[in-house]
């Protein structure tokens, strides 16, 4: 017995000593890695406009080398997919999933440095993707590479899935899933985005929304005319407007027949962990410039709004002259880019046909559908061990943190969550504005979450 | 009276004598008068934008000098109006109304050559402004050189008032003709625009719609989100969206509250007039690519539409996102341009207060106006002697032509109609595109209209 326990102590020991020298090498080599992750950002790569893909996918996949994994590059009809893998023979495998890709940096004008030159401000890092997902990415690899640089052997095997399509609703993730459920299948998973709330803490996301995007399209006239024919003439503009006011009313209750119908609610346990969240309704009216919620929401019901309503949302408008001052023009053409955000229960080919179905019903079957992609909601339960591993590692590094059921946004978890239980953390914050102009995070925040890693690595060894 | 027709015989071979070494200057130095307006035309003198205004004043101002006119640049709040003049003490006074500035060139992209580099293409000048209006600027000034270039005498003063803001609406106009009504009362003028329609025929307008222009603009957050939050924040573009719509019927219908109710329909000889006119609906439909008008609107119905209604107009919307791909993000802000042309009894003060009150009304007042400008409509007597002396004028060098009661589109006539009739003519035909990308005129109806011009003032000289 007192063998066992002295072995046991050994163990811990031993641990704590290679935890140390891991951490320290994180510490001494932060600029180091800082450097890795501006490196990255300095890659315009935006899927939405297939610019940078191969550049960013090759440099991380050498990232992942330099940290001593083994790498493959796989092609899809799309931008690849980079997988990295160290198998050391541990009982349990971590998966990590992270894009190479970014959002569009649009408007330039809103940036106060250059999106694509990063730039370090007041402790944060300044550029499109430093928060969703190259900081994260950068973390997880250089984690890795302070266990090859300091002769650490690693406590779980690990395994990488890098795509280069999130941003565009991971088109060809799926060509890549199912050659490979045996790569993805694991005793846990990272998400790629995550962070601190507007308290401070550390939150976890069990679940993402499903999306279906579409860009609808009218045009009514070969070509722009002089307005004063606007008396004979039909407007691809009022088509446009017409359309769209028949898919929401006025208190964004969303039109389309059968819209709702195959929704699955939030079960008991997840309303009844959602009660316990404070979303910090009047902090975060100061941080969107509003009065008030959509239809004035608050408390529970906002909550119920935030996790588990789909939304119908309007991204863009584009029609006729957009330049100063006034240009009397009847255009020809009018588009605008959609989202709607699905919750479970909920399939995009269904919305799809549905949308497609309420439109040609009221007379637009002049709306063309001139571009779509979309994916279904999923969840990890929200009673699952590995959330519990997360919960621990995250009160190692930062303290206690925020479990919420799922992401008021999406990503395309419903490919993986068959085969790994996933959850998404990161070195994000409230202040990130991931997807808008001034994207950053918090240098800090930066260094834990490579922490917390390490520590979500020895919870799982002992799982 | 042997001896008096001699006398008019003299007259008469004088006046064909003097016609014809102008005629054979304007011919013989055709290429010369194009470089003119070719020079003038590289001015990229947008008044939407600010741009190139005093460039292309100070040529305009040149071009009349050199034409043996006196001139006076008139400075006002926005771009100065430059006017020219002749008087040789005869007994009839015509007035030209042009101007200078000219609509944005946008979109670029669907120029086949640059637009502010004219360029000749099949015997067609093409670039922006060609058509309206600097073609008809040149052909104006170009025949009063010919009558100096020629040592001939000229039948009639002249008079010329050539503005830089008639495509954003006129707004510093009125100011000058506040202050010089005397200069602009003449027996007869020739307005800015006209040419030949669809079969050929040059066609006269003898009124302008008036109009409204405003810019609608929103903003519901601080900053433009993540659209996955669009579950509990509110849209300034569905808003916006919501707003048009409560603007206008899918009938078109004007749903603003008294929109019609000050308005003079048009008189029972407008009426007979226009039950003549061929509008040439097939024609014209195979021109804009439509399969109907408007509601299917044809014969008489669609003639009413054309001359007697108001509209109201989306000439532009923009929010958000609006590249290539998809971009998740809930905008700020939404913003729309909309142009109102308005029939004789409207007002646009009026409009501009029932617009504003009927947004109140239903609870858009976070819609702003955040830009405006306009005026009523005008129109010339249909049996006013120089609408004859046009036709006339035309036959000799044209032949028949078509009279239309009004233009469907606008000007600022109600300023000289007081004090002048104003008939427009001009060297512009039915594929000039003006306003559109790839504007152009024939060369030969350049050089006509010039020949016209003399004509016209032969035919008052004789009234």
């Amino acid at each position: 017995m007192k063998e066992r326990i002295y072995h046991e102590e050994l163990i811990l020991f031993k641990a704590i000593m290679m935890n140390k020298s891991i951490i320290k090498f994180i510490d001494d080599k932060l600029n180091e890695s800082i450097e890795v992750l501006k490196k990255l950002c300095r890659i315009p790569s935006v899927a939405a406009k297939n610019e940078g893909l191969l550049e960013a996918a090759n440099l991380v996949e050498k990232m992942l080398q330099d940290a001593g994994l083994e790498t493959e590059v796989h092609l899809t009809s799309g931008a690849p997919v980079v997988t990295g893998w160290k198998d050391v023979g541990a009982k349990r495998t971590l998966l990590f999933y992270d894009h190479y890709d970014v959002q569009p940096a649009e408007p330039f004008d809103l940036w106060d440095s250059p999106p694509f030159e990063p730039e370090i401000r007041n402790d944060r890092l300044y550029g499109r993707g430093v928060a969703d997902n190259k900081g994260d990415i950068t973390t997880r690899i250089w984690t890795l590479k302070a266990f090859q640089e300091t002769n650490t052997d690693l406590p779980v095997n690990v395994r990488f899935v890098i795509e280069g399509e999130e941003e565009i609703g991971s088109i060809h993730l799926p060509e890549y899933i199912e050659k490979n459920t045996d790569f993805i299948t694991a005793d846990g998973g990272i998400w790629e985005f995550g962070g601190a709330g507007i308290d401070g803490r550390q939150e976890a996301w069990l679940g993402l929304k499903g999306i279906f995007f579409v860009e609808l399209e009218v045009q009514r006239l070969s070509r722009d005319v002089h307005s004063s024919t606007a008396c004979i003439l039909p407007s691809a503009a009022s088509r446009l407007t017409w359309a769209l006011n028949s898919l929401k009313d006025e208190s964004s209750r969303i039109l389309i027949e059968g819209f709702y119908e195959n929704i699955k609610p939030l079960t008991d346990s997840e309303l009844e962990a959602i009660r316990k969240i404070d979303l910090h309704e009047e902090q975060f009216k100061k941080v969107y410039g509003i009065e008030e919620y959509l239809n004035g929401l608050t408390g529970d019901e906002l909550k119920k709004a935030y996790y588990g309503t789909p939304t119908c949302n309007i991204c863009g408008l584009t029609s006729g002259y957009q330049g100063k001052g006034s240009m009397t023009v009847l255009p020809a053409k009018a588009s605008c880019k959609v989202d709607f955000r699905l919750v479970e229960g909920m399939h995009p080919n269904d919305i799809h046909k549905k949308l497609r179905q309420h439109l040609d019903d009221r007379g637009f079957s002049d709306i063309k559908f001139s571009y779509f992609e979309g994916y279904p909601a999923a969840k990890t339960p929200i009673n699952h061990p590995f959330v519990k591993i997360i919960e621990n590692a995250n009160k190692r590094v930062f303290g206690d943190m925020v479990i919420h059921p799922t992401s008021p946004g999406s990503g395309p978890l419903y490919l993986f969550n068959k085969y790994v239980p996933m959850v998404s953390i990161g070195c994000g914050d409230y202040e990130s504005k991931a997807h808008s102009p001034n994207e950053s995070i918090v240098i800090e925040n930066f260094r834990k979450a490579m922490n917390r890693i390490v520590a979500v690595m020895e919870e799982m060894s002992k799982w």
